[in-house]
């Protein structure tokens, strides 16, 4: 099988991605709407993207390509920990007290701020692509005294030393990834367990009507569903117009989301069930 | 009055501050937190920073920031109209059509991802912190091929042409900008009007307690009070964690609001009212 994922290599997802499909050929993409407009459009069997972070919340790329963009089957979810390091070029090391810039992702940079606050206040900080593009760029300038926050795959890959371990704030933080398909498709995923544990709905406002999200958490209430995430995002037709993406604590059945599907559609809602899936934790 | 805002010069919220507090001194900082430090320990009087944009959603920074770090009062709201160009220095506007690079907030990149797509497929895209930032990047090297995605009032600042105007997606894009000032300071912002229109909320869930969201919504729904918006952001304590912030339509008062209030808390939620405020938009 073919799996698409958000490269380049040594990123989280690429972690994600080695760790489930041990036996697969792995494709990096250069960016999350790429790597779902190849599964799309068949070149691949599987896609792999980041959704969630436990300390940045959601990556609205994904959710609004997903919704606006490119429909696809969520078939699966990978959760992984993450751990952030400090790397350097082997000869830099013992100037790691005078870095001029850091480069890392934005995300990373943000979950490392309270450890560059206190070490690193006055270095500047430079947003790149990703973690892995960002220990690249420091591997390919080895006379400069500079460092990347990445993980330790990317020290690996690209042969940089670990100046500074877990200097990440929270210590529990978790990225969650989502398995993505073609709508259609017969790949069998059989990495994933048959029994469902969770789904993802997409669910859009008749109109901006007052009480419309009230509305909707009801219909899952009454029935004792529980969620375990609900997020708003922008419709994108103004300020004040919001889709919700909610997750519940069960997979796909018969007759209780079925009937909270009917009953939303009859009262003006526009739902989708974009996945039932189970969670590999890493 | 001092008034503290996102930086550089020449960024939308610069655009913002500049159309509203027209006789104060505005001071630039470079990131939203030390915005936000700037106002809470007194170096100015008011904060003004990105909430939301229509198209990519909230500004987590802020919410995060709000919440978790810094506490500060809401006290004003400001909605401009987002419009984004193509710059390119003088010397190099015949060269529109080999553009080596272009630099622009990811944000702006994202909202012009179709003209980008359409035009520019194969250019390199590079984030960088701000729009203006972007702008003054091009200024600086004028012999190269290289554009930045900014305003217009960047594109007069650092002398540079429009070579493509109004290039961002959705014609509807607005940014929504909040006025923080210190809790218990008594300066005046005879800006906004005495008529609060909206009132901001943030409320903790008490645990993982299932219906808990649908809760905090019914104590809002039999009083009528309509929400504008509605986002969870994550605790940081784990995935599933979650607070939420909610607008609604209307200012504080001495029944409605403080009735949602105490019974939430009288249920277990963590509530608070971190404004009440009036809106300009321009």
């Amino acid at each position: 099988m073919k799996i698409a994922y958000l490269g380049p290599e040594a990123t989280f997802t690429h972690v994600a991605v080695q760790s489930v499909f041990t036996s697969d050929e792995h494709i990096a993409y250069s960016s999350i709407p790429v790597c779902m407009d190849s599964v799309a459009e068949g070149e691949v069997d599987l896609a792999v993207v980041p959704i969630e972070n436990s300390v940045e919340g959601s990556v609205t790329t994904t959710i609004d390509y997903l919704v606006h963009e490119q429909p696809l089957k969520m078939v699966g979810e990978i959760i992984i920990p993450i751990r952030q390091h400090l790397l350097m070029s082997k000869g830099q090391v013992h100037r790691s007290k005078d870095i001029e810039v850091i480069y890392s992702h934005s995300h990373a940079l943000a979950q490392c701020h309270t450890f560059l606050h206190n070490q690193y206040k006055y270095t500047k900080l430079e947003p790149v692509s990703s973690t892995s593009a960002a220990a690249k760029l420091v591997s390919e300038q080895p006379q400069e005294c500079i460092a990347a926050i990445a993980n330790e795959f990317a020290a690996k890959k690209y042969g940089l030393e670990i100046v500074a371990s877990d200097i990440h704030s929270n210590s529990y933080n978790h990225t969650r990834f989502i398995v993505l398909q073609k709508e259609g498709s017969s790949v069998e995923t059989n990495y994933f367990q048959k029994n469902h544990t969770k789904a993802t709905f997409v669910i859009m406002m008749p109109e901006n009507r007052a009480g419309a999200l009230h509305q909707v958490l009801s219909a899952f209430a009454w029935r004792q569903i529980d969620l375990s995430k609900i997020e708003s995002r922008p419709m994108k037709t103004g300020l004040g117009n919001y889709f919700f993406i909610i997750d519940v604590v069960m997979g796909y059945d018969d007759v209780l989301l079925p009937g909270v599907k009917q009953e939303l559609e009859s009262l003006g809602f526009s739902v989708e069930i974009v996945g039932s899936y189970s969670t590999i934790q890493l």
